[in-house]
């Protein structure tokens, strides 16, 4: 197995709504991206896309994409994990070029939610002869974590402002955010209910997006980029679909799982990373996983907000360009957005936001309510 | 990159309609085929289904069905490529042995078409913006290449017979297939014009099925089986999405491609080929594969049927189990059936169609209209 890299990233600013079509979002990323990397052609493209099937009637996305860009002949296939598919497509490129079997490989992601209300088909992520039915969709499984962790620790809901604040203020200097504004305590607590007790800034916003990233064999990376950033580790690990089929919905056993596997095959450990870009589609998420991957102890997820360690100064930042909850999180675009942003960290190019001098990277990526997990680590 | 072998296998016998829910269905293929490789875990479960979001509202299909089947912790993730998704989650598989990421890897699919008329759903396999407005399906693409073929090259109808009627020879002594019975010319010749040129014994069937294989390193394969069989190469290719776009609509340059990748990569050429898997999800669709393959000359493909070459006594026999025909074509499983088959006639397994000493098997599967073709070679 061959050591992998990143040669190039590309993205296309979030919206509330692209005046793109599906094909030209996410073919404007992968110009993007083979643009950075120097590159007109690759061996093989992995597309990621969650709801196309429902929203713009289109299946075949990878095809489709590979056709806009003008990439006839490439490899191109889909990849999917519900809400965790942009990670999908990554780890899909990397086998490809670890493998041996592409030298230039894409992953890339893109999602168009405006089109249609996108819940009920966001929900099919969900046990859809098990949950569905008794009325749960991704956002009610998420409040019923947080109302299971606030009674079982005794913790009060102010208690998770900082995840809101700390992705605000990231976003508010990145130009691909959605939400290029910070935003105030009381506005976070005064926001409206959405699913209590989830507000509307605990809640990552519906939006349009696409990203890509360029991997290449490490060997040969410097032939596209003088700053590639190595793939580390990619892992994946699943738990029980079901929420009600696990010991203890808090525990997020797939999210310990991959990145214990992400760290014993990288041979690096919690201590090791110097910001974490974590799926912070709701906060009681981002604070669960602080939790699975041993940032924190059970129950103290919500310090390390609290405390502001998760801010750009504190010791784990998170979300440092804006994460999903104010970047945005156009879902299967979304874990390529973070790499673009990873990458952005770890050669010094990320502007306002540049942390000084981040060494190792860990993304984390949850499909549907945490069933399946994948955690990448990237260094330099 | 490590060689990769098949250790194990697992058929569900196709049917109109299952019993099975798809969980189960899916479940049952991948226990059928870790109890064949012997073994009671696997690292990786890649799995294939192109339709269940709209079937049955269910998007997470690998966790899914690995939830199901007990494999709480694995690796899973869902692969697609429209109508060649099978064989997607069997590059994916093999993709996660050779890199050596996975020692132990499940390739499956599963589709439940019977849950409601699918052929909108399938039609989101062509362009959605482009072709499906027009009013094009797969079905109305397909009789039209045939329209163009019998015009161009001013063959009759009557010369694509042989297609069905040796696939449904072969389906009748296999247990797993849909339709296991002969038909005599005059069946095929009277049946019902679906979408003219096409009748109904050009097309394959709607239906229920789920298959699925077990991938290891070559170098322990025999710890789990006395038989394995090597995956020789795997390659992809693709058109332009949009039939309209392409120079020669009868050229099926993706299929092309990608037999030449796979021949290249093996060190092949399609003289070494014993056995040809085909997509016949049509009969055309066959007839232009042999021809993209090199098996025939442009034009001349209806002829290896006509003449007989693709019987189980001819020179290059195809769909010797039965093909998408008449074993069934449960899209996303399909594949997964074809290389179990591939597996039966390579180890002798194949009972009353086993050919006399097979060596060197191709499958190919195809995407939509062609835009995406994946080629698989198989040896001992």
């Amino acid at each position: 197995m061959r050591p992998v890299s990143i040669v190039g990233i590309g993205q296309v600013p979030v919206e509330k709504q692209s005046s793109l079509s599906l094909r030209h979002l996410g073919a404007e990323a992968v110009r993007r991206a083979m643009q950075s990397a120097g590159v007109e052609r690759v061996d093989a493209l992995f597309a990621g896309n969650m709801l196309a099937d429902e929203l713009q009637g289109q299946k075949h996305i990878a095809t489709l994409i590979a056709s806009t860009v003008g990439l006839k002949g490439i490899e191109a296939l889909q990849v999917r994990a519900a809400t965790a598919t942009g990670a999908a497509a990554l780890r899909m490129a990397y086998f490809a070029v670890a493998s041996g079997e592409a030298e230039l490989a894409v992953a890339m992601g893109v999602e168009k939610m405006s089109s249609m209300p996108p819940t009920s088909a966001l929900a099919k992520a969900l046990d859809a002869e098990k949950e569905v039915p008794t009325g749960a969709t991704l956002i009610s499984q998420n409040a019923r974590l947080m109302t299971l962790y606030l009674e079982r620790y005794g913790v009060a809901y102010e208690s998770f402002v900082n995840f809101a604040l700390n992705a605000h203020r990231n976003a508010a200097t990145n130009p691909h955010a959605l939400f290029q504004k910070e935003v105030d305590v009381a506005t976070v607590l005064g926001s409206r209910i959405v699913n209590a007790p989830l507000r509307l800034f605990d809640c990552a916003p519906i939006c349009d997006g696409a990203a890509a990233v360029v991997l290449a064999p490490a060997a040969t990376a410097r032939a596209h980029t003088d700053r590639p950033v190595r793939i580390l580790a990619s892992a994946v690990a699943t738990d029980w679909l079901r929420v009600d089929d696990r010991a203890d919905p808090l525990a997020l056993e797939a999210a310990a799982l991959s990145a214990q596997r992400a760290f014993d095959r990288a041979g690096l450990s919690a201590a090791d990373i110097d910001f974490f870009e974590v799926h912070d589609a709701f906060s009681i998420m981002a604070c669960l996983l602080l939790e699975a991957c041993h940032f924190a102890p059970r129950g103290g997820g919500w310090r390390l907000a609290a405390e502001g360690a998760i801010f750009r100064e504190g010791a784990l930042p998170l979300a440092t360009l804006g994460g999903l909850k104010a970047r945005g999180h156009p879902i299967g675009a979304t874990a390529l957005y973070q790499v673009c942003e990873i990458v952005q960290q770890l050669t010094g190019q990320a502007g306002a936001n540049q942390l000084p001098d981040p060494r190792v990277a860990m993304l984390q990526s949850v499909g549907g309510a945490a069933a399946t997990v994948l955690t990448h680590l990237f260094g330099l």
